[in-house]
């Protein structure tokens, strides 16, 4: 099979393909973290769109560029002309003449593809209201560095509290393409879609994982090696008020000490962040020792390394034509 | 003559100097599209002021610094002071003394120049009311890449259709400027004012080039090599709703396929984007194998590279004073 | 005693500590006059947060990184979720994990002091409520660079003209630091705070320095050797209006060429800009031949050169996981 050109959802990719750049942002890492910057992405430029704000995810992808010798382009709404004085696909096609890689984080998952579709460089799609692509990579990065001890990654169970967002059907997509067990713990009207379900059942089918949806708080924490939360507030362009969230979520499916003792003694607590203290998990929780959530966080940049280096492509140069326009080059910059 | 120091109008350069431009523009290109890099604007600064969103020329003058060797800094309105805290004569003075070049897009043109007067590095006008003379080069060398079969550039006429907007002013300058036949295909009222016609006139007795105005669309097409449209809206500060522009310019005004059909055989359309699409050009042309404004698009960051290289001032350095400061520089390192 | 991680005030650090940040800072400049770029912040990513607008500190931050071989990250209000969708303390955590230093433009003070808190890398106040510590080591810089005739840094009279701004704060903070001589002349509730003259007048004690306030012109300019204001219209959030501001400092307390004829015969004005023309000073002043308002804007840029080599930290790597880690990054690549 020939390599895919975008990162718009990791349905497509194969399990190796995932540990591929999963074990590329390992090792990337290694090398930073002991102060060698492999310059992988010289002179390269991403362009950055971004329909929503976003801290961790507009940071990491802005680090990384630099980190590797390229660098960012950080398009905020009404920065550019999309959506405003120009049409998607026109502005898909203009800006992948501009840079050589681009990231979108958007309103409607079908805004990111659209994109795609019309560009000519890869596109990474950096959040939608359907998934959350790059997240869900730094998530496993971060199990397979907490793995409890001897056991393996396709061994451990992932528990998901709360509501069924973007996130939480990441994590299901990847944990069930890897061989993993995935649970939601969440109320029904706020449960993983079906058409959602079935794309993690034939995951699982595949790899030998396991997928299931609970309202038995037990059942759902029994022996979990992780147990993760986002917020409750739903997509930022139509939020719940605080009151609709406790009414739906509060106080069954808050992250409390007390559940955390439901699951495995050697359980580590994640969010995505942003977290609402309070509310979908307590302080306490957030704070122990056993939470990863910073760690995890961390390894946005972590893994959004490994994609940026696994999807950029290499240009094919012609080395006469180089050394013609060289010569070119520096006669008229003699006369300038 | 002196070297100019800014890029404000095209009207004080000689063809000779624009040619050169264009000409170290192509050479870039030919570098970049075969891998090689010239790191000619290494740890140089271009700070980028912008009163207006943008898509293409933002883009273009980022990926370009960034390219070669260079870094762009994106000041936005609300960004920095000016206008608000600061009048723009000491914005001028203090942003051009922490910064290696500037480029700005001014609501007034009158912005620009004031800028330009008292920055004491070289100011790029990337738009205001009065033009567009980074358009104007990357539109004429996006004619160079696509001249007729055997026909030299100053042998071809360019039809612009519709509102004598900043583009169509600019082009008319560059064109006339170089010896080329260009005229403006607009209804009375939308048409170029006398002003910039006594410019184009006086570039076309110097350059052989001709210059004309007309309501009569068969005059304006036939045999026309280039046919170019921009939007009806005008001024981002001062738009018309789509129904008067319509009133306007529709359907006269239009860009078809049987309006193309009335220019030569091999004519090419061009839109400095962005389109509306449905107004000033239909989907059918615009989408057409003729139609060219995709590369017109990427040539802003052909031309842009290629100005930002040839109006960057160099440094004249004194290596003894180098050599003492770098070994005071170790010195005080050393003691951190 | 240790070396400090942040910086966020200038009171904790002793004379020499800032004497050295300042020589740096001087040599750094030399190198870069030059037209030698000290490559001492590759592959570092400096975050930058605002919760205001700046022209003067954003730019200078983003040019220093850039000239010394590192990026700046312009984080914006609104770019980020901060005091949005996530606390201060959240925000601290993991953009520190994600950048190598920060810097905070705040609106209060105990804001850049929690960030600082919770940060794991240094941290740079940018401007607060309370001072503005970046201000004070570049004005110190343009009066070493402008130092009058035979006379010693720790012998000069610095006059502030009007309201008690963090500018005024601050300078009163490091000339009292460095053994200078320092008035307030501003009117009774607009003078500075008791709590800052006590640290101003502890310092003094150390230093031979010595500090007052008066409403008195005559004493306030007597043999001043640079006179310096700031703007009446206070902080950002809270600004009074033009009448307000007359009302209290209007005409006394704006600087006019009379005013500085009552100074040292070479005083020189300074201004942190941007400057409201015709309110605190004469355009006459602001102006004039003795104005270095502008060379002391250009020394923002130089001082936090100094300041980001000085507080960077640097990677303590392990040579043999580097050269494992570049085997295994080499196997991964040949793969993808």
């Amino acid at each position: 099979m020939p390599r895919l050109k975008h990162y718009i959802d990791s349905t497509p990719f194969t399990k190796e393909e995932l540990m591929h750049i999963i074990n590329l942002s390992l090792t990337l890492k290694k090398c930073i973290k002991n102060g060698y910057y492999p310059q992988l992405l010289t002179n390269k430029t991403l362009g950055m769109i971004f329909e929503q704000s976003s801290t961790r995810t507009r940071i990491s992808f802005e680090t990384a560029m630099e980190q590797l010798g390229g660098h960012a382009q950080y398009l905020a709404p009404g920065h550019i002309q999309m959506g405003a004085h120009e049409n998607l696909v026109d502005t898909a096609t203009v800006v992948s003449r501009l840079v050589d890689i681009v990231m979108a984080r958007v309103n409607r998952h079908e805004s990111v593809e659209i994109f795609a579709k019309h560009s000519s460089v890869p596109v990474i799609n950096a959040m939608s209201n359907y998934n959350h692509p790059t997240q869900e990579l730094g998530d496993v990065t971060t199990m397979i560095e907490h793995l409890p001890p001897s056991k393996k990654l396709e061994e451990c169970k992932v528990a998901f509290v709360g509501d069924a967002t973007q996130v939480c059907v990441s994590l299901g997509f990847i944990t069930t393409k890897l061989g993993m067990n995935y649970v939601q713990f969440g109320p029904a009207g706020y449960q993983i879609p079906d058409d959602r379900m079935k794309i993690m059942q034939d995951n699982c089918e595949k790899s030998g994982g396991s997928v299931f949806i609970t309202e038995n708080v037990d059942e759902a924490l029994k022996d979990a090696d992780f147990v993760y939360t986002d917020v409750w507030y739903g997509l930022y362009d139509d939020e719940r008020s605080e009151d609709e969230c406790k009414e739906i979520f509060y106080p069954k499916y808050q992250v409390t000490d007390a559940m955390m003792k439901k699951a495995a003694p050697h359980a580590k607590f994640m969010h995505c962040l942003p977290a609402s203290r309070g509310m979908e998990v307590t302080d306490e929780v957030l704070d122990a020792p056993y939470s990863i959530a910073v760690d995890e966080a961390e390894n946005r940049l972590t893994t959004i390394r490994g994609l940026l280096v696994y999807f950029m492509e290499s240009v094919k140069g012609d080395a006469a034509v180089v050394e013609q326009a060289k010569k070119e080059l520096s006669e008229l910059l003699a006369t300038i």
